[in-house]
């Protein structure tokens, strides 16, 4: 067990080394800002014509972020570069993030191109949600270099990294990665095989899943339930995993007590529990709830209410 | 939407009032607490010849707790006595919070008598997580009067109160027993149907019994689960409720972009979720990697752990 899961202190571990990121759209631009403040030089390969100033403008407002989650300042023009051309980019990389569209196809395309260009030791790490390394990898010569390191969005705030080997992947590359993102400051967990959704979405999806039956059976609406949830799970899950929570809800028994007790009306709790549909009558009535809910306040000013509070929770939590 | 849910200034817009607590356990106990530290007067009813001893051991145990929050300290043996009676308890009560064994039958003993013998406007709340009121007022002749007040446990410490009123109690009752709870500090919020678990138990088990699949099916185990969700789903739904997190999701289009994008993959994991039984090789597996995780620890030292983190939570959110 981890008892302080956060580390935050800057670390430069990997300071000099090169990353090269493919895709420098919204998760691209967020791992480069994350590099480039460990001190890695990075490589932003992406055909867009715009990218730089895209780029740049996003990793510019992540620096206030790393900096309030203790990272040193850093100059981003000396350490960020692009390029138009996957292999030029990944010559000379230590690691290659990739960061594309969610398509088999961009990504089997993607590693046949990287596995004749980068260094025969580079670790290659797709940041897909969905796509498993086993499927990535069909169009290359070696099937034990690929793995899924799956970041929460984004990845220069949230901690977790996913680190998602294929039953092929040689357990040293496994380690190898997750040394890296650790080194980071990330907290890194390998998951022990590939299952759809690997498994923050699953649970993300589990949850909510509830939330939209909830609303759908008119028990509460959007935002009473958001509330619900904040104050309740949200704090403990902050503080203490389910598991975690579960044995101290057993008191001097233990998790074994908790769910000898808790075990049988959770279970007729499981039977209970709907499976909803995105049908129409349900999206137009979430989307009346989100109207009334949110339509106030502009994305961007909930966007950075949100990010102030995950920002003040993880420092919270650093330093406990 | 609340942009700002915690509120931990001391209020004491209900000092002076009595409040009858019906069975001074865990619960009851930290109820206790609370209550006297917002300058009510408190009654405990409670058979147990030892009450007193135990209980003043919880509130006392409390006390750091509350004035980390923002409560001013207070004076216990002032403001907290026990009887063995509970029609003589709630003779003057202004509220009756019954925190009672979670049995159908006592709970509808214990209304009977109380709804004899407390002030015709006293407030009428049960704190179970279970039973409905509907099914606690069988005995009572005034269906118009009882409701659930649902905590998190432990009700000194966390913000959430589930008020749940039956089909056929007062709007204006409910409306009562609200204000009280916000007025204590707390976020109430009401459910508008008595579903079973009602609303933050039932997200629970929604969540947990993915949290079991996951582990029985050997993808991760407890320990890395519980990691796994502290650095992601944690941080995040303390900070932001599902929808609204959904809602940000979507970018400039907002929650219905979310789902029209996410909608459809998120089915499609829906599909993969599996329903796990706590069986014996379940269990056996759970203990054991308990067992491993936790065994190294007294369970005190992680209940105090954890009480720092979620305090430390509770505080960071409430200053943002």
């Amino acid at each position: 067990m981890s008892t302080k899961p956060f580390e935050y202190a800057a670390k430069r571990d990997y300071a000099g080394k090169t990353a090269a990121i493919i895709g420098g759209g919204v998760i691209g631009a967020s791992w480069a800002a994350l590099f480039a403040a460990s001190g890695l030089n990075v490589v932003v390969s992406d055909p867009d014509p715009d990218i730089e100033t895209k780029a740049h403008a996003r990793i510019a407002a992540a620096l206030p972020t790393l900096v309030a989650l203790g990272h040193a300042p850093f100059d981003i023009a000396e350490r960020v570069r692009f390029v138009d051309d996957h292999a030029h980019a990944v010559a000379e990389a230590f690691l290659v993030q990739e960061c594309g569209p969610e398509r088999p196809g961009f990504k089997q395309g993607v590693w046949e191109v990287v596995e004749g260009a980068a260094p025969a030791d580079a670790l290659l790490c797709s940041s897909s949600a969905g796509i498993p390394a086993s499927l990535q990898q069909t169009e290359m010569r070696d099937h034990t270099r690929l793995l899924i390191a799956h970041p929460i969005n984004p990845p220069h705030r949230m901690p977790l990294v996913e680190v998602v080997p294929t039953p092929t992947t040689d357990p040293e590359v496994t380690a190898r990665a997750a040394a890296f993102y650790d080194g980071l400051g990330k907290v890194t967990r390998v998951i022990r095989k590939e299952v759809p959704g690997f498994v923050a979405n699953r649970l993300q999806a589990a949850i909510f899943r509830e939330c939209v039956a909830l609303v759908r059976g008119g028990v509460v609406t959007i935002d009473e339930l958001d509330d619900i949830v904040t104050t309740s799970l949200g704090v403990r899950l902050a503080s203490s995993g389910p598991f975690l929570s579960m044995h101290l809800g057993g008191e001097d028994g233990g998790l074994p007590h908790a769910i000898a007790q808790l075990g049988p009306p959770m279970e007729l709790l499981w039977e209970t529990l709907d499976v909803p549909h995105f049908d129409p009558v349900t999206r137009e009535l979430i989307a009346r709830q989100a109207d009334q809910s949110y339509g106030a306040w502009p994305i961007d000013q909930l966007a950075r209410s949100r990010e102030a509070k995950e920002i003040a929770v993880l420092n919270a939590l650093a330093g406990t």
